[in-house]
């Protein structure tokens, strides 16, 4: 599939979509339910210019201390994950557990064991297999292939409770020369902005420097996986990496590049789709909701308080409810640090205004229930006070989510 | 029923366990269910000391707006309080229609408007039916009684998802005169913890001044109304006040006197006691859950760390589950602003350590499964970080929140 959006060609693909890159994703066994749970993605010719933020999460896994490591040097060569297992409360066994599956890939690939990344994602405070992960990144490097099948099974074998497969490429031109960006992200439950939020792994082609792709990134991932949540909780395994192969030519990208703007764009579109994606397939939700708040005075101020709105549980449940509640709304609203001006609010819930200056505005009710019942909803507030806005992106709770949740380890 | 606990005897009660009040509940229509919805709190010799805390929700609710200024004189004469609409988001007109209130109570009570203060609890957004609630308020002046049906009728007819009515009074001596503290409250929903929360008013016949009523107030639900938390949504209506009728006779009670701190620790008791019935009528609730943060490098640590446990969705539906994941736990404390070493820190789950130095410690999940089949839970986690500590209550997240939620409006 191909289509072309605006200055973006979207491509088939994932992280082998953009030149330079082999993947693989295989059966180790760490999963219970014979599921691929072992992926490998790795720079063809070498370690790479690459960047990645991780999780805020004070308790964060091994994985996370490791790659935090090993990425500062700003040029990496692979990265393995393993889902069903996050080695996390997993004590100087699960750090030394972390450094053995670097040194695992990085002996099958010719490298040194710092240009590996390790991610891990699935239960919390239990030992790895390491019998079972180690066979399995040796079967992942014999299978590495720059083939679509291959990205695929990278995507598949990082899935944890995630109903569908993640990824997306698209392809831009930035001086003359194309390049193509590429993605896959795992995340459904434990979603919650504070930095990476889930695993998501991007390549490109483009000639980035360790420091443009740093910049890339973190600007990329500010407005995107920063702004999605589900459920409000920050996982203690969350990593994104961008790796930045080179292979489809043309001049280095730095910082200062007229080319950078471009190519980051396209980074943030990716990290956008994937993040969306993330939401789309939330745990339990039947919803994919749009939170806008304008007229802030200031982005950290609009952010605050679509987060409020799209993390309040009462929100989330009238929408389940196809509720046209616009009380929790303003509720949700006026408990963040947002500034407001309680006579001057305006909310609007799927293109009908509900609420004016503050109070009720009559409504159809029928009309509403119709566009409430739709499988999108948007709803947009707008404080009056300001120039600012931002834009959040959440799921409905449903009972479903209690349902996934109640039963997840037993 | 009367009992002895430590240097409290529990009396039965409620607004009018103390000497000097009359309180009344009736049914003005403004529920659609024919229950109760209008009730009065007066003290019956004219205006006395009292104070009041109010939600610190931006979109504060008119009732909220005209008790802070008519309670700001430090004196109040009745308390009049509707449920089934919350008289929130309703611009100029519902401050209008909360002034109403004030001046119809006062006017059948022979005061000052100024005197009275106004609080309502239901939905957000639309007009007050006020035919009725100005019927409802001269009835219950009519109706007003110091004996307990009337007491029973104050606290029913200010419940709304609420399922049970929730009272409590206690009596302690100080100074050699014995004081009565009593309380209703109700909540169950939109419950999290920034100031009030949900509605309270308590009474005493302690000769409290003003300054001794803010005192003991403020103290007691920073302590205990601040650490609960439902489903982390703070509504824009809360309010907890106490008047002081001064009726038990005695010395003055000022910021100053050494009966002070006895006479506070029954009014934090009386709070903590509706505190907890708030929680164990959360909305959906199954479960009671304490949460203890010890060993924390600050008491706010504590505090921060335990709310974050108790709000989050994933350790709430676990618990529902009665799946003893106690990684969610160590997610949600990562999570907080609390200094934490992760490898130090403890899990207690149920009288079991889970996870110790940071990581899983082998426990049998038999017994586990049993202890968490019980109603109410307990999690202590230590940080050991410090010697500072923090307790709070919360409830856990099951398919009827999910259920009234979505269909609380419709």
């Amino acid at each position: 599939m191909s289509a072309q959006t605006g200055r973006f060609s979207y491509a088939e693909g994932g992280v082998v979509a953009p030149e330079g890159f082999l993947a693989a994703g295989v059966t180790a066994g760490i999963k219970k339910n014979g599921k691929r749970d072992v992926s490998l993605i790795v720079a063809d010719g070498g370690a790479v210019p690459a960047a990645s933020v991780f999780t805020l999460n004070s308790m964060a896994a091994a994985p996370v201390l490791v790659s935090r490591s090993h990425v500062s040097s700003g040029r990496i060569r692979a990265i393995v994950v393993n889902s069903g297992n996050a080695n996390a409360c997993t004590g100087e066994n699960g750090l030394a557990d972390a450094h053995a599956m670097a040194r695992a890939a990085a002996d099958a690939l010719g490298c040194e064991a710092s240009d590996v990344l390790v991610a891990s994602t699935g239960i919390i405070g239990v030992a790895m297999p390491m019998d079972a992960v180690l066979a399995g990144i040796s079967d992942a490097a014999e299978g590495l292939d720059s083939s679509q099948a291959a990205g695929d099974a990278a995507a598949e074998a990082i899935m944890t409770t995630d109903t569908f497969l993640k990824q997306t490429a698209l392809s831009v031109d930035a001086g003359g020369v194309r390049y193509t960006v590429g993605g896959i992200a795992k995340g459904s439950g434990m979603i919650m902005p504070n930095m990476a939020t889930m695993l998501a792994f991007l390549t490109t082609d483009a000639p980035l420097t360790s420091e443009a792709c740093q910049a890339a990134l973190t600007s990329a991932v500010d407005a995107t996986f920063n702004r999605i949540t589900v459920d409000s909780d920050t996982s203690t395994n969350d990593m994104c990496s961008l790796m930045a192969s080179g292979a489809a030519g043309g001049e280095d990208i730095d910082p200062g590049s007229a080319a950078l703007p471009i190519v980051a764009a396209a980074v943030r579109e990716v990290c956008g789709e994937l993040a969306r994606m993330i939401v789309r397939d939330g745990e339990g939700a039947t919803k994919f909701i749009t939170v806008t708040v304008k007229g802030a005075a200031s982005e950290s101020d609009a952010e605050a308080a679509a987060m409020c709105v799209a993390n309040s549980p009462l929100f989330k449940t009238a929408i389940f409810g196809g509720d046209a509640n616009w009380g929790r709304v303003v509720m949700a609203v006026g408990k963040s640090s947002a500034i407001v001006d309680p006579g001057g609010i305006e909310v609007v819930f799927a293109g009908i205004t509900m609420c004016k200056d503050g109070t009720g505005f009559a409504f159809d009710e029928k009309a509403a229930s119709a566009a409430l019942g739709e499988p999108e909803i948007e709803v947009v507030v707008d404080l009056h006070v300001g120039d600012f806005e931002a834009t959040v992106w959440t799921c409905d709770l449903s009972y479903e989510y209690v349902r996934i949740n109640g039963e997840y380890r037993t």
